[in-house]
């Protein structure tokens, strides 16, 4: 991947990574949307790779994809047939000359990749980025990441997600190391960390829950800090601490596909170290200032497209534009046209503006539930669902009603351990820490369905609160 | 000068700041030809402003430019008369509206800022500076400083040098704090290091010697780091060495005016962490490799533009080409074709490039001298003299010579308490460390010229070795 990303630019083709937890059927319909010339594949996905083009070659009408095998370094037991069609990646470099004339991108704006969005909404979309975009948004995010030379970055962030947030060209630029995980777990982190002395690390909240909640002998000690920039949702401040005790420092950041990665992150200021920790939990909780390279990051209103006040209480819709936005969506002028309505692009998520420039998310657009005509900030609720002793994950969405128009329903899994704990229990902890039109009205005890890099997939939550009717 | 970096460019107008060492009559002619509008002027200098504008008023055929004085904070004891061409400069922004429109520069490429060349070889030009250029400078810069957030920033290199190398917008862009000395000495320094937590600065060597030199009663300890980001000449090793014992980190660069200041950093490389003294002073002495923000620097054959190999041998000159080189100089449209010929921008420096990449200057393409044939890198032998515990400065220069064509004309301050040393110990102590032809054949003990910012004059010393004819 860390070769490819400069190799298929400096071909004069376009880079589109795909998500290695799609399987054959999936790959189908996206090698089909980008038209793919060539197959990257690692020997673990060869399976779903030729599952693919299995399928492609029973249509007469596209030429399928060259395949292109990265074999494992141990010698294979099974040495792959090579044809004119199939090839092993280190075979096919030493046949060629390394005496190539590098096809330069005829204008900066010209594509350098097609990032298909992770779904949280909708099915995904092709995201095409440019390279003036991806040159800005690398320096950016290396800055945000507080990254000087030579850093050593431990990819959990799967690097098809927004390539990597831009950060294999960003460790190239800086001479970075890479350390990759085939298996990600505490146990390998922590391994990688201590082995690697990592300086920097990207992770969802779905893997700092896992870092923070680890066992002890999963654990290994390390003297140095690893910094960690954690995007997707906002990290519970229990989570925070916890990180914090051993021996990470955490930074938030808020990212989108569409703006190629980072956005915002929660920058901290000196003069903040010495509030109680539950102030700098709730400030490190914010989505934050947006970084170097974006031209502007705003809070407007999603009908007029006006500002909002500075508040920290009116809700507007995050709309951003500059540079370091995304060309369109590939083959989709409509969806293009509509996100870029009134010349900002909509990033469809709901937040606040406080009155020091940072921003906070209250919710997506399509996820925010509105209760007897209350807009309630799903992530308020999921923050103090978090807060409980007992919980692990926790989502919520609306329930329809007859009377309010619509509920919260929230859906929650347990930590082992905790699984007597009841609905009730649950509710009444939130009436405690919450207005009580806000709290849950139903809870629902079971693991929550993902996207293949960890975001809660609320759509098919919402169906399933639909599904049940209404309370009243 | 930081609120008027980005106020003229907001404005829709040029920067072009001048030398606050110049006289009334060199800023004249620097009036003259940038055109001028507006002159702002720190009450110091109001003297010698008025000069110039005095001078100006004198040709009834162009509009003299509007001054405007920055008043110190305390009450003044003559209050500034004020008329429809004088202003003071918080009554005039008082006076106008802060409801204003940015005139956004029409492209990327308009002008942003005239910067005047230092002169080393000739009179200044103005250097041309856009704002695509300023901008990719300005990131790299604060990447080569090695800066993160919110650094503090003391300024002993001259803020009207390159834009004071772009950190002016750097350090807005970064949050930080700029810690000005109206006065620059050793004991200014270590105050304000001590006081304001000083965690980076620029100096040129002056300064370096300055630090390394100063009494013992002029310090003040302080526990961090300070790094310091040194142009202009390479340091010597034992100034390195004191510099690094005193609690400074000293990155070496190699900056020119019409690359927007900094272009290469001798940036270091863990390994040689352990590698004896000696040996990590000639690497730090390099000038390195080229930032991230410029497309190529290179050692290239002055005449036919090939690339030299890389072998630390070959002596080519460094060539630049990309984002962050000048659109060109003002009003002189042969000097610019004539610095760009053959597409590359002509430093005039002369180097090599090691196999590592990382380049080394040997000398300025004017100030080399040939001796019998073979070349002599002044700054080889400048390097030896330093080494020198009697030296404080030293320049050498070509003397004409019939018989050899030229010889190594020495220039020479002592240190204070070592005035008694004779030319024939320089000399032996030269031959000692160097091939024989590289020993300079003339010894002059004298404070040597130098220009504003710091850098020695050759061409004057060159005028008075030409003067004492040949030796043969």
């Amino acid at each position: 991947m860390q070769e490819l990303h400069f190799a298929v630019p400096m071909a004069g083709a376009v880079l589109c990574t795909l998500n290695t937890r799609h399987n054959s059927s999936m790959i189908v319909g996206l090698l089909r949307y980008s038209e793919a010339k060539i197959i990257f594949v690692d020997h673990k996905l060869l399976q779903i790779a030729e599952g693919a083009l299995s399928h492609l070659s029973k249509d007469k009408t596209i030429k399928p994809p060259i395949l292109v095998v990265i074999p494992k370094f141990e010698n294979s037991s099974h040495p792959l047939l090579e044809t004119p069609n199939i090839h092993e990646y280190e075979n096919l470099l030493a046949s060629e000359s390394s005496n190539f004339t590098i096809r330069w991108p005829k204008t900066e704006m010209d594509p350098i990749s097609v990032n298909y969005t992770s779904g949280t909404t909708s099915s995904p979309k092709g995201v095409v980025y440019n390279h003036r975009g991806a040159y800005l948004n690398t320096i950016s995010t290396f800055l945000v990441c507080g990254m000087g030379p030579m850093p050593t970055y431990l990819w959990t962030v799967p690097m098809f997600h927004c390539n990597g947030w831009c950060l294999l060209w960003g460790m190239a630029a800086l001479g970075g190391t890479n350390v990759c995980l085939r298996h990600v777990s505490a146990r390998t982190i922590f391994e990688s960390i201590s082995h690697n002395k990592v300086t920097h690390m990207g992770a969802v909240p779905t893997i700092l829950n896992m870092i923070a909640n680890s066992p002890l002998n999963d654990r290994k000690p390390f003297t140095h800090k690893v910094e960690i920039l954690t995007g997707g949702s906002s990290p519970p401040p229990q989570i925070l601490f916890k990180m914090e005790e051993l021996g990470f420092r955490v930074t938030h950041g808020y990212g989108i596909t569409e703006a190629y990665g980072i956005v915002t992150s929660s920058l901290w200021k000196p003069e903040w170290d010495s509030l109680p920790l539950d102030g700098q939990a709730a400030l490190k909780a914010r989505q934050g200032v947006q970084h170097l390279c974006i031209e502007e990051v705003d809070v407007r209103d999603p009908e007029t497209t006006e500002r909002v006040p500075a508040n920290g209480k009116t809700i507007g819709e995050i709309m951003l534009r500059g540079n370091v936005v995304m060309n369109g969506y590939l083959k989709d002028i409509k969806a293009t046209k509509e996100a870029f309505e009134g010349g900002w692009f909509h990033s469809g998520d709901l937040a606040v503006k406080h009155p020091d420039g940072y921003i906070e998310i209250k919710d997506r657009l399509k996820d925010i539930i509105i209760s007897g005509g209350e807009n309630i900030s799903t992530l308020e609720v999921e923050r103090v669902l978090y807060s409980h002793p007992a919980v692990l994950e926790a989502a919520i969405v609306a329930r329809p009603d007859d009377h309010w128009g619509q509920t919260p329903c929230a859906f929650v899994k347990l930590k082992d351990g905790f699984l007597e704990i009841t609905a009730e229990e649950i509710i009444n902890f939130c009436r405690d820490h919450l207005p009580h039109y806000m709290a849950p009205r139903t809870v629902l005890f079971e693991d929550l369905p993902k996207t293949s890099i960890g975001k809660v997939q609320k759509f098919i939550l919402r169906e399933k609160a639909k599904a049940l009717g209404s309370l009243h």
